[in-house]
Formats: structure tokens, C-alpha cells, sequence
């Protein structure tokens, strides 16, 4: 078990689905800043389920406690303790995986690796494992825009073979995305993806995703070549999350098929720094912010519980059909959103601890 | 400036391009295990340019050294030094990048961040930096391999718009991948890959690729959630790597566009353990290892250091036209296929020790 | 603010003295272990004050809850959520140190180093800091005992001048040392020691004191040399106890008033393996342990916080009078004997893991 | 085995005493420090074995290369590789041990924890492996002296029973140290360690020391409570030095012995900041640097490696006699000054950088 991310700006998640509590520690945020819990509220609110008929009715109310570190409405510069109580159990939904590892699930896996496995819910595999990484990305989040006007937005780009049509990542906004249930900005396709997110939820069944995100304002410099690289460092966040199979930033796997004299960005002036005509890197070169915005996306598969009826084996090799009861998410992504801008904050807000005592 | 990677198998790298000497620390190299030059040499060959017409014919013999941690063949359990010493020096092909940073290069970043920069080559942004961790790679690919005879099998399936037919994971060897000159197992993609590179040197350009790579034989139980799954610490690993884009696990992006009932992997009895009938999660579920054979790709742009003139900005914002003087490498995937496995062998040998201890 | 301690077995702390909790997370703890919250409430208990008339009468109940990480009695290998909530707060009696800060606490340099600081009890350089480190420790100590059969007695080796006679350190137990409120086991020097510290207390003072610990049944091989030896790690984690001033292990600051004849410990064969006839090393050779008994001493200093009128400057550099009001502990050497022992739970707990993959 | 310092200011060391190379690979120096071999030269030198008739005449010119993150003088920001060759090897002075574990060195637990050992010299564990600490802390150093004026001077307080007189902490130099052979500055005490070493070393035994160490303009805020203190990273760096088995700051153990009214440090106005009228604090509360002058010391046991005959077991468990050959050092303090303030510049310059990004 690793629960850490971050140098200097280190964050600890605890929590399974079905214990007392889920929660994280920040250690390392500076002192000073003006927080709140409700700072923090808001991108909880965002990230549970039951916001709409799209995902599993499990209605989580997810208030948030600062135990330590904010006294007065101010940071102390110590550490930050978060808390979320896990009200809404249901482990006798989970019964029949307890003889029957759910297939693409982390049953089989948690089993094998420690021998014993929560009897409920996935435990650490669960999605709610992600509430302590926002909470922790919200504090990010208010020092990144406060100080340095810093704007992360991410956005449902895909929903199986759907996909958004363009989004100008220069201006899109969080109120832009929140307008339809599922995420997208492009109300065309966010209707179409509402519709066959209903459909595969008639059907028991679960679909995957693609999550967008871009981050604005990013000063350069940002990135510590050669192992955590500005990229490195994303992907490494984004794979952390459950369900991830996929990360590009900038031009990604296009970018591949591209040639050089295509896909360098060539120089301009911008107001004093030296901008990009082009942003096939993504924001990012050689492993360092550059100043353009950074962009990048995430690929999610489908949720592994589904109501569907499956052959599989049980724990004792014993062939048997499977059908998961209980309320499953037919749809992760238009929740992953402010979970991947959590993590895209934590990356950035480490990354510029790491730098900024570079200008003393 | 991060140049450590691991955590019970720790490898730091230092050297710049055109300095004295490259090479890595390797801490918490397991004792006892044989250990000699030839071990590390033949993937230093396999990465090193000037092997065919197609690279950049930059000779370079790199000849590692063993500074410490091994007597009489065997390593003591203690660090192992590696040096690679620098011999084909060229810093006056570099002199126009005094002054005009590269398009998509490292040239600007690294001037941002650090207020100086190597005069040459790109310093630590240079694909030589990659010695070190191909050297480090190799120890680690010995102990899996003779431990548990683990195979980490890297190849090119992409350069441009080529894309290689479909390859055995469960039996493809390095010979069948050496075959040909771009590294890519299918002989008809292989010339056709051949064929374009070669025009787009002769164009002065580059041209991007993709890296496939298969890991077999692990055992299921490797990866350290929540932040250090299998597929999160594959994904650092392979975007710290110069010129990489993307990176996608098992389905990957595709699999973003499935349903569960499809993406899904039926368990099936495997000779007394747990196995499955499919294989979409690319063997890791959970962000752990289930035992069956994990896969992944890597994109990489084309190189940024191209001949054919540039219309851009010198670091004074005054526009200007580049061409790059020197020998460049129009394709870097072929090179790559045994940094890609190096990287890989880092991340499981880490894993695995970080694993280990739970046997006790 | 850097609150985690361990590399395998991490503990994270929060929380200051008047916050709404204090607690800890512990990542990396086996699985399977049988835990309960009664297993840490025991360490607890005897760190709290008011527990005689010596110390602080802030009487502090501290109930720990155990948030995650645990199902049914077994730890699952997930990270371990613990909470203590804050009931007792007196701000009101801290007021003072607003305008002027308590010679040798840490009052001045927190507010140099953070430009704010918790306006009550020293918030994280409280002695209240240290319950997380008492509750982590305590599952350390479960595990190393029921595993390895390792125990951790400390006790109170000086109070001022006064100082233990000779203590057997192969047979003392806690209990032993629990016969005295000052928690030194010898009766006469314990005795001594009360009516020191009751003297010490009326006269509005403090005093400091030496606290001893030893390991016992420690297998040989712990110790990660060079920079993580186990006497390193020791150190560390003692000196960073508040009010800590000195650590030495073994024969320590006598040890290098010897000769090399005198002082190196020679082998014999011990049932199998080799002890040592002596030991000076105090357990530890090379950084390693050699399986002898492990012991050291750790001095602190008296409590910053006294009664007595103390002439010093306020933070606007002007002389004044400060008196600190409300309840001080005179003493904490006896409060601290269970955070030595937890202390050095975390280390062997950590070791343990980092050795234990050798293993395989 | 653990060969990694620092958090930031990252020091890799690596090297047995008889391989090919020692040296130590630092991550994260700050770019544009102007550096050059004989920048780290000078301490090496100090450390060197054969300075005197006091020490092993083992003959070591240690030369140090800058391998690379230099260039044209001037550091870049990159990962800096140091490199001293081994040069004088007398392996055959050793062969007994194979047999036989020296008492109070590390062969014994080298050999259980790897379960192979280097044949010769003690490995990791030789004091050779100081060279790597000594040539980072160098350049720690100069960083710290030239940006910040710190001054780091240590020098012998103690050779067996015989202790230098009071010294001026505030005043004292490098060169006040080097005027003496044994590095004491108290020139009749220094007499009398001359002759009590050369007594020792004609009886073939060895003699344990003191090590003092001053810190001079530091500036207030360096640590990083709670684990991470000032002092508990100096006890963590001096403890992890080969044959040191004590650490004090400020007052230290003697602290432990007083009132709260006599140890209590009082502020005063020094020049628009708060300084203390006395110090026994030794520079640091609460874990952070309070401006003051930081002091401390460290305990050395004597050499395990003696001529004269001990009775002892051979790794079978058999008695015997062992009479170590070739050349020993009687007392290793003098040329451990040099290695004392190399740990304290590695400390406080990673404490500065991990403290500068607050500034911003």
C-alpha cells in the first residue's frame, strides 16, 4: 500500500468504502492561505454519486471536517487533516463476491496481494477512495488560482464511440461543463452520451469514458527533469485512479503519426516571454512547463460491476455465473471529472513548491 | 532536477551529453546475484545510435564500467556504481542553438528554469541521459529474469502513420524483434518503416512512433495502491522518457470506448491459480498484478531537432530562421524499444522488493 | 512541515494541541494483523497527563478511534485511519504568548518560519503532537511482538541530578517500570525523583531528565547502512521528540572515553548463532543489528513553560516580564517513556519490512 | 541498504574500500553556483588518511573528478557526479577475516544481513565511504557560505579522557583547528592527544573521541517539524557515520540535569530581529534554527580494528585468537572534523532549499 503522493506538498488518502471514515492528511501547504470547508464542499459535491439519474443512486452527503492546521479561517502551515464520515453502508450488496472475484475488479488482486480483502464494496479499489484525493486537490486548487491565477477545467470528451466535437481550451469553464449531466460542454454530444449512458444502465450494463482536461496560466518552469517531469508526474496521477487505462498530453498518440516539421511548436514573442505559435506539446518541453496551457486526457474503462449476468470462476476455480446486485455507476467519467482536476492540482501545486525556491 | 526513480530499488542517473561521463547509482540491488560489464553492455548496444543507416551516426562504444557493489562476479548487496564515459564530443554542431532555442526542444525550458544551460546537445534533455537507465534497467532485468523468469519484450508497432500487423505477445523474443533494423517484428511493416524513415531523413525532418512492450511471467501481487499502482509507476516511468506523449495500458484509449460486458475479463481456473479468459486489463487489475501478461504502449513525437529550415523566435523574441546543423536522428522508436524495457524492468524490480517482504 | 516518518511503514501525523483532533495514518502495515482499538488505548493512556499528581492536571481522556484499515478485527493492508478527538481546550490561558514568546519554546520560530502560528499551546510543537506518533507506535508494537517476540521496555533514567541505579535491561518489563508514577524502577532513585519534581512543581519550575530503552529479541540483519542505519534512524526519530537534546546508543558518550580493547565486544557462539560476550555496541554493529539487546538514552531538557517570572523580549523586541499562566508540566520524562517506545517501534517496525524481502 | 540523503539537496553515495571508485552523484544543486574541483578538493584532503604520523599510513591521494552539471564552471542545475578512484588496494592485509568477524566491526552483520560480504576492507562500512559525504558536502558548502555566509568549523574536543578547554564558538576557524595534528584547538590539550594516540597506536589499540561542531549565521526558520527537525536530521546524519555512537545539541545531556529557569534561553532585541541572551538551545527550538549558533557533538567509539590480540569467535563459532594486520587508525576523529561539517552543510543546505520556497 502506498497512500502518498507529493514532495513537498505531500498528500495521504485513507479509507475503504465501507469503513468509519475516508479522509487525507496535507502536509506541506503553506501558511497563510484563506480556507474553509467549504472551499472543499465544492468539488466534493461535484465528485458524488447521485447528482443525477446518470450514476448510482448511493447518495452520499460527503460533508467535510478540517480537524487541523486552519485556525481562524487561515492556514498554519501545518499539517491538514480532512475527514468525511462514510454514512450510507450497504455491505450486504456485496455478499455474493465474497466467493466470487468480480471479473476486472480488484477482488481477485487484494486477495492474492494481502491475503485478506475488505468483505465490502472493493475497499481501497473503491471509488470512494478518491473523496480524500479531492478534498486535498481543492486546497491545491484555492492556493494555485490565488496566487498565481492558475485554472484547471476538465471535461467529459468521450463516451464509448462518442466523442465532443472542439472546445476552446483557452476559455472553457467549470459552468460551461456543469451545464449538461455527464460533463461535456458540447450539448450535441452530452445529449447523445446522457442517452446512451441510459441505456446501458437499462442494460446492467457500464460503458467507459474519456476525461479532458486542461490547465491555464501555468507559470514555466514548472517540472523536475529527468524523473518528475511536468508529464511524468500527470500520468503517473492519472494511472493512479481507479479505472484509468490511458494518458496523453498534448498531441499524445496523434502526435506520433505526426512529423517533426509538423508537430514542433515554433517560437513567437508574447508579451516579453517567448510563446508558441502551435501547442502540439501540450505546455509541456522537455519536461518543464513552457507557459501555453497544458492539456491533456485520460482514458477510463468501464466500470467492472455491472447487474449483467457473467461466467467466471470463483475464488475456488469453479466456473458459475455472476450477476453483482446492488446499485452500480454505469458511467464513471462525468465523476472522474473534478477527481482528474484534483490530481492535475496536486501535481501542479507540488511542482511549484519544488520550484519556487529557485528564485531566492 | 529529480533524478532518482524507486523506491527499495532506487536508481539515480547523472551526465549531461557532452560532459565527461554518464551513468547511475543502482541502491538496493539485492545481494548475491552474478553480475558482470556483459550483462549491461548488450542493451547499451541495442541503444546506442550509429547501429544502422537509420539513426544518427553519432558513434558511440559506451563501454560501461562497474565502479562498485560487485566482487569476484557477485553483487554484495551494497550500491552499484556505472560509468559510461562521454568520447564523441561535438559541441560546435550546437552553436546556433546559443541563441535560437530548438521548437518542441528542452532549449527554452531549461533556460527558464534554471537561468543557465548546458552550451550543447540539450544537457540532461539529451536522449543520452537514457544510458544510465538502460545500465540501471539491465541489473534489474537479470534479477527478474533469473529469479522468476520474467521477459520484458519491447517493439516498434508504429512509425508515422505504419502501423505493425499483430504480434504474438505470449512468444515474442528481442531476436524476432532485431530482426529488423526498426525493431518492428512484422517484415512488411519493418521495410515500409524502413522506406519512410529513410525519406524523411533525406527530407531533413523526423517522424514519430509508438513502442509496444509486453511484460510476461510476473507475478500477480506487484503494484502498490493507491498511488503506486502497477500501471501508475509503468506510466512515470515512460513519461520521464525524452519525446514521449502517451501512454496506454491492456485496452487503453479503445477500451474507453467499450462496455463492461465486453471490456471485462472472465477468470478461468490457470493450473491452480486464478487466470483470465480475456485479457482487456492488460495484467493488472486493481492497479496489482493478476499473473497474466501485462502490456502497454508508448508514443513518442517525432525528434525536435530537425534539419529543414524553421521559421521561429531567438530567445531575444526577434524572429529568425533555424536549421539545425549535425547529424540528428529522424526516429528515435527504434532506440527506444530497449530504453522501454529498461524502464519497465525498473519499475517491477521495485514492485516486486516492495512486495516481497509480505511473503515473510 | 514534514509529518511522515518511515519509508515501508509510514506514519503521518496531525494536529495541533487545540484543534478539533489529533491522529495519525499509518500506510504499509502487514495484513492480517489482529488489531482493536483497546491494542493502542493501553500506550495512550500512559502517555496522557493527569495520570498522577506529577504532572499537567489537564486531564485528558484521549479515546482513539480506528477509522480504516481494519474490518472484523484484522488489518487488511490498507492504510490505518486513527483519531483522537481534542476535548479539553483552554486557549484562553495562552493569550499572553500573542505578544511574547516563551523563551526556548517554540513560539518565535514558528512565527519566523510561517508568518503565523496557532494563537494557543505551541499547536504542532505541543507535546499533544506526539499522540499520533504513541497510536501509530503501538501497532508497530503489536506486530513486532506477536511476530518476533520483540519488547520495548523504557523508563525514566534521571530526573535532574538524580539518576537509576543499576536496571537489568535482559529482564525489566513495563510494569516494572509502572510501579513508580515517575516510571523509574528504582524504588529509592524513584522516590528521590517525586519529591525533586513536587519541589520543582511548587516552585512554579521544571526539570529535564534522561529516558533509557531497550529492544529486546531483535533479530540480527535490521538496518539500512549508509544513511538508514539503525542507530541513525534512532536518532532521528528521537530527536525529533519535543524537547529532546541528546541521543547515544550503547556505550555513547563513554564509549569514546575507551580504548579499542576495552571496548569492542568479543563473539561466542550462542545456540547456534554468534553473540557478543560484552556489549557496548549496544546491539548494533555496521549500522546493523547484531541480535544482542538494543539500548540507548535520550535527554531532555526541562519544559519551556514555567510559572516563574522570566525577563525577555516580546515580539516587538521590548524587554518585559512573562509568567506563563495556566497548568505546566514540570517534568515530561515520565509522560515521555511511552513515546520513546513507540518511537522505537517505528523504527525496528520499519526495518523489519525493509529486510524482510531479503527473504525470498 | 539505503545510500540516499536529503530531500531536495539529494546525495547518492556509492563504493567499497577496495573497488574501482567511491564518489556520490548530488541531486538537486541550485544552477549558476560557480564550482571546481578544487572547490571539494580541499576537504578531501582534510579527510585524507596519511596526513599525519597519528593516523593509518595508508596513502590515499584522492582526486576528485566532476563528472558532470558543470560546465564551463558554473553548476547547471543538473545532477553533479563525483568521482574518486581507488587507488592504493592491499586486499592481502585482510584474508583473515574471511574467517573470522573483527569484534565491533561490521563483518558479522554485514555477512547475515547480505549473506556475502566484500572479501576485504570492511566494504561500505570502511571509512573510505566518507569520501562521497565529503565531496557533496563540499559543495553544500560552498552554496551555504556564499549565498548565506554560514560558517560550518568542527574540531576535536575529546581523545579518551582528555577534553579541550573552553573554545570561542563564535570566533573559531578551520585554520585554529589545523594548527594541531589531532584538530584541537587548545593547544596543551592538544599535545596531550598527540601523545596519548601515539601511545595507543604503539600498543596497537585504538582510543574513542569527541566531535564538536559550530554552525555559524544560520538563518532563523531551517526545519521542518515534526519529523523533520533541525536536530533530528543532524543526529540522523552524525549517527549514521561509521563508529559514532552519540549526539548532543545545545545543552544536550547536561541540559537534561537542569531547571527550566536556568536552561530557559530569554530573547532579547539584536538588531531588529529577537536573538537569546544565552544559548543553551544550542540554535534550534521547536525543531527550527532560531538564528542563534547552532552547536552540537558527536561521540566516537574507538576503532574496532586493533593489532593487539583479542579472543574472539570464528564465523564456525569456534574461539580463537585474532591479531588484525596491516595498518590501522588509532583514533579517526582528527580526520572526522572534516566528514562532521560535509553531514551539517548536507543538512542545513537541504533544510534552506526546502525552506526557500516559502519566501515567494
Amino acid at each position: 500500500m502506498s497512500s502518498s503522493f507529493g514532495t513537498l506538498f505531500k498528500v495521504t488518502t485513507f479509507g475503504e468504502s465501507h469503513c468509519a471514515a475516508v479522509g487525507a492528511i496535507v502536509d506541506g501547504c503553506p501558511a497563510g492561505i484563506a480556507l474553509g470547508a467549504a472551499d472543499i464542499q465544492v468539488q466534493l459535491d461535484r465528485r458524488r454519486p447521485g447528482q443525477s439519474a446518470l450514476s448510482t443512486p448511493r447518495s452520499e452527503a460527503d460533508p467535510v471536517s478540517i480537524l487541523s492546521g486552519v485556525e481562524n479561517g487561515v492556514t498554519l502551515g501545518t499539517t491538514i487533516g480532512l475527514l468525511v464520515p462514510n454514512a450510507d453502508q450497504h455491505p450486504e450488496d456485496y455478499q455474493e463476491m465474497a466467493e466470487v472475484p468480480r471479473p476486472s475488479h480488484a477482488d481477485y488482486t487484494y486477495q492474492v496481494k494481502y491475503g485478506v480483502r475488505a468483505q465490502s464494496g472493493g475497499g481501497r479499489a473503491s471509488a470512494r477512495e478518491t473523496i480524500g484525493r479531492v478534498a486535498a486537490g481543492a486546497i491545491a486548487e484555492k492556493y494555485l488560482a490565488q496566487q498565481h491565477g492558475i485554472e484547471i477545467v476538465a471535461w467529459v470528451e468521450g463516451v464509448g464511440g462518442l466523442a465532443a466535437g472542439r472546445v476552446d481550451r483557452e476559455t472553457l469553464t467549470r459552468q460551461d461543463v456543469d451545464q449538461s449531466p455527464v460533463r461535456c460542454p458540447d450539448p450535441e454530444a452530452a445529449q447523445a452520451m446522457v442517452e446512451l449512458i441510459t441505456e446501458v444502465k437499462d442494460n446492467k450494463d457500464s460503458i467507459g469514458g474519456v476525461v479532458a482536461c486542461v490547465c491555464r496560466n501555468v507559470p514555466a518552469g514548472l517540472g523536475e527533469p529527468v524523473f518528475d517531469k511536468l508529464e511524468a508526474l500527470l500520468a503517473h496521477a492519472m494511472l493512479s485512479l481507479p479505472a484509468s487505462k490511458g494518458f496523453e498530453i498534448g498531441s499524445g498518440f496523434t502526435g506520433s503519426r505526426m512529423l517533426g516539421s509538423e508537430h514542433n511548436d515554433p517560437f513567437v514573442a508574447k508579451g516579453g516571454r517567448l510563446g508558441t505559435l502551435t501547442n502540439h506539446s501540450g505546455g509541456v518541453q522537455g519536461g518543464i512547463s513552457n507557459g501555453e496551457t497544458i492539456y491533456f486526457r485520460v482514458a477510463f474503462k468501464p466500470p467492472a460491476t455491472i447487474g449483467l449476468k457473467q461466467r467466471t470462476a470463483g475464488f475456488d476455480g469453479v466456473q458459475t455465473d455472476l450477476e453483482a446486485k446492488g446499485r452500480h455507476d454505469p458511467c464513471i467519467v462525468p465523476r472522474a471529472v473534478p477527481v482528474v482536476e484534483s490530481m492535475a492540482a496536486l501535481v501542479l501545486m507540488d511542482l511549484l513548491l519544488r520550484q519556487e525556491f529557485r528564485k531566492g
